[in-house]
């Protein structure tokens, strides 16, 4: 195991500039993986690398990564992190990171997107097309090379590399439903329901993107996961509902607030408003959606949004907005360490009522 | 962890049906990851996942699976393997197969391949397409979850994931190599040589078709890797051996023999053949290579070829399998650990001189 370095990182975070300090750190795991011992890189590859990464792991919004670090404080009752715990912390924050682009990356070949984080897909990028799946697997590649570098000889090195391996596997076994529901075979709404639903989205978006934070966290913190099972599931309720509201946001938020025009209408996609229309639809307006789903027409996507205000999915998600809080409030509240509720809550916080 | 059954497979294999007992275990495994209880599966998503399986893992040649069966009994003292030693082996050894179907099925989705084992690419599978990327990486994701179901609570179970990882990481980082070299910018021979070639060959193929295996049975066998460097070495000088080999008979292997009618000139490969072509060309035969090599065209390809006898290739390659095989044979013989001698040995007898 190497020793971590910092440059009196934590320092830099506890004056206010986490991010800064977070991205700090991704310098640096950059430089280890450009050297690994364990690939005889030449001058060519070693640069698409760097190029790689600069392109496919920095550019997101960092909530997943930056939030390793936030939990691991609070579970420490609020205590400064040193610099090291700082550093650990931020590593497996990128971890999570590292992740999310490896997914991104393949994601956007297999959907064939455009763009992605306001640049084009990397796939499309010149010089690169195919290349990409690999460069993909080689980001998933990563995760495990800066594990073993700085968590390898920790009582919890074993458990961090069960931990990855097992929300990849959900993770993408949640992506093969999702393509076989929405992609596979005849565009059909019959395959659509809540059960469905809900079973793509806890294992596609909210094991990797709410529980898998707080688990690195929980790990950091000495604690055996295997005690946290209801923990696990409140997170993976929150994740349903952050993906509840993305749905709801890529019809009814505003464009230039979310900052994309939504398409899912289009795009045929097994979206929560879709779902509940096809639960509150007498037989005419099933007809409607049956016909104007999934067509790149703007008359088509016009009827189905007109179809979803006469059902009035507006008032039904702000119900659920509310009856989703406020069992998550009283779940977390319920549990009987304050350290956990204090991590759990701003996680509800960050996302409750959002607009974008 | 969960108790190995092997339906006294040892016993099978002892009485000589070897591949029969092996795919044995293949059955096990796969009923295992079906039914797997870190994803609820639907019945659609359980059956495509069978049927992937099925498609992708079990249909190659096997030797590197087998050959950790192998080796760990020829580690033993030639000691029979017990049923549940033989069924850890095979596991094993269906993980390499399942990293193999990982890499092939990604490949062939990067090199735009047409077949594969006979048979069409798995993207080539009407209503599959690009999901074959998802399932390249659920593929590689069954294996932790093998690992973690039969070898988790085992004192070697970390260097087991430590060694999937970096070996994978290994194998990702030389195809990078191999697809900027080949397939990136102009196609240019002047990138090709000797060091280029030996350094995609060692990491593409060489660490995952002869290293793992025999590292997965020294692990099971109880030894520490760390002690078997030579041995590493030894076996990556054999995978480059091979691989020698392949481009050889992609050119003078005779197709009914080799299975296959080779493609190498008309797809530009940095072929071990090209490498010394390069290094032993006059000028002017260096532009017959340069104006003809990567041309479908048959004219082309004749000329290339015909260029290859002229430098007399097929002498400068015997005598590369000589001294290569006289090299290994002495590296194998000052080992000293007869044990470890005579797991080397059936992998440099089983493709020295070989035609197909």
């Amino acid at each position: 195991m190497a020793e971590a370095t910092a440059n009196g990182a934590a320092a830099v975070a506890a004056g206010g500039d986490r991010k800064a300090a977070f991205l700090q750190i991704y310098v640096q795991l950059k430089e280890d993986l450009l050297r690994d011992p364990a690939f005889d890189y030449t001058d060519e590859s070693r640069e698409w690398i760097e190029k790689m990464l600069d392109y496919n792991v920095p550019g997101g919004k960092l909530n997943r990564g930056i939030s390793v670090i936030d939990s691991y404080k609070l579970l420490k009752q609020g205590n400064q992190l040193t610099d090291t715990e700082f550093f650990l912390g931020g590593a497996l924050g990128w971890c999570i990171e590292w992740l999310q682009a490896y997914f991104l990356v393949l994601d956007d070949i297999m959907d064939d997107s455009v763009t992605r984080r306001g640049q084009p897909c990397w796939f499309r990028v010149p010089k690169v097309g195919l290349i990409a799946a690999n460069d993909g697997i080689l980001l998933r590649n990563h995760i495990p090379r800066i594990l073993k570098k700085y968590f390898k000889g920790k009582p919890y090195y074993v458990d961090l590399l069960d931990l990855f391996n097992e929300v990849e596997f959900q993770t993408a076994s949640g992506q093969l439903l999702d393509l076989i529901t929405t992609h596979e075979g005849e565009k059909s709404l019959s395959k659509y329901n809540i059960t469905v639903y809900n079973r793509i989205v806890q294992y596609k978006t909210a094991y990797y993107s709410f529980y898998l934070p707080v688990a690195c966290a929980l790990l950091l913190a000495g604690e055996n996961l295997d005690n946290f099972l209801q923990v696990k599931d409140i997170l993976i309720q929150m994740g349903t509902y952050f993906q509840i509201q993305d749905d709801y946001l890529d019809c009814f938020g505003h464009p230039d607030v979310i900052g994309k025009i939504g398409t899912d209408i289009q795009d045929f996609k097994c979206s929560w408003l879709v779902v509940q229309a096809l639960d509150h639809t007498s037989e005419s307006q099933l007809k409607i959606l049956s016909d104007n789903y999934g067509k790149t027409d703007p008359t088509c996507v016009e009827k189905v949004k007109s179809l979803y205000k006469d059902l009035n999915l507006e008032k039904l998600f702000a119900e659920y907005e509310r009856a989703s809080y406020e069992k998550l409030i009283s779940s977390i509240e319920s549990q009987p360490s304050k350290e956990v509720q204090l991590v759990l809550k701003p996680f509800l916080e960050k996302i409750y009522k959002r607009q974008k």
